[in-house]
């Protein structure tokens, strides 16, 4: 296994009014087809995909409630994390954690998709960010 | 929000036995700090934090079950599914659905690692994959 995640799909009860919330955070929908939505997000994919369509696709029944697999959006600095939650409230999501400092430093907090979705958001100076997006570890 | 994923995030029972299967897999785990096992995973990162600590640090309660956030490994062959499937299986994890022709053309399956994340393995020649492994969605 080469080291990538080339999709990360979300199982959705609302594809649009998921799809409307994640292009009101400024992403960009690609139509490729009905019943699905797709964000190019760097070198990876976002998907939303119905909840019923994943579930006989793959033969598994999700759990209900938070997912345990949650998403981090990194910033570049401690001002971005506070315009990206405030953006997350007015395009129909909800603040989970206001920002504050974090015990490594940083700065960030926690916002909620319509559906529940997690994704933190975070200025991280250890993890540099390099200017098309891509994060590095610490060397 | 500029388009792009930074960190996945699982919050993990077991951060040893988790952190085993994704190096049996292929990948190497950066130790940064205890408690936390990082991946890199190209221009993003894979992390394995404790479900006690991200319930902590987020303030959420995550649900039970099967995550409707999952992820999708896109291999650069049919022949890739089926290596990266068989692996996920003497790794400690299991095959969810084995490997097989899609309605979109390609060929896939999904795995799930030991404590039941689903990730699809998919040869998806609509997608092409680049020499450094960024997946791009069709023009």
């Amino acid at each position: 296994m080469e080291p990538r995640i080339s999709i990360v799909t979300l199982a959705v009860d609302d594809l649009d009014r998921q799809a409307a919330f994640y292009e009101a955070m400024g992403l960009t929908r690609h139509r490729i087809r009905d019943g699905v939505a797709f964000f190019q997000m760097g070198g990876a994919i976002l998907g939303l995909f119905p909840r019923d369509s994943a579930e006989e696709d793959s033969g598994v029944r999700f759990g209900e409630g938070v997912s345990k697999v949650y998403l981090a959006y990194n910033t570049r600095s401690d001002a971005e994390v506070n315009e990206v939650l405030a953006l997350s409230e007015s395009s129909g999501g909800h603040i989970v954690k206001p920002a504050g400092r974090a015990f490594w430093g940083g700065w960030y907090g926690y916002f909620a998709d319509p559906e529940g979705n997690l994704w933190e958001v975070a200025h991280n100076p250890d993890f540099p960010i390099d200017a098309g997006g891509r994060i590095s570890l610490p060397a």
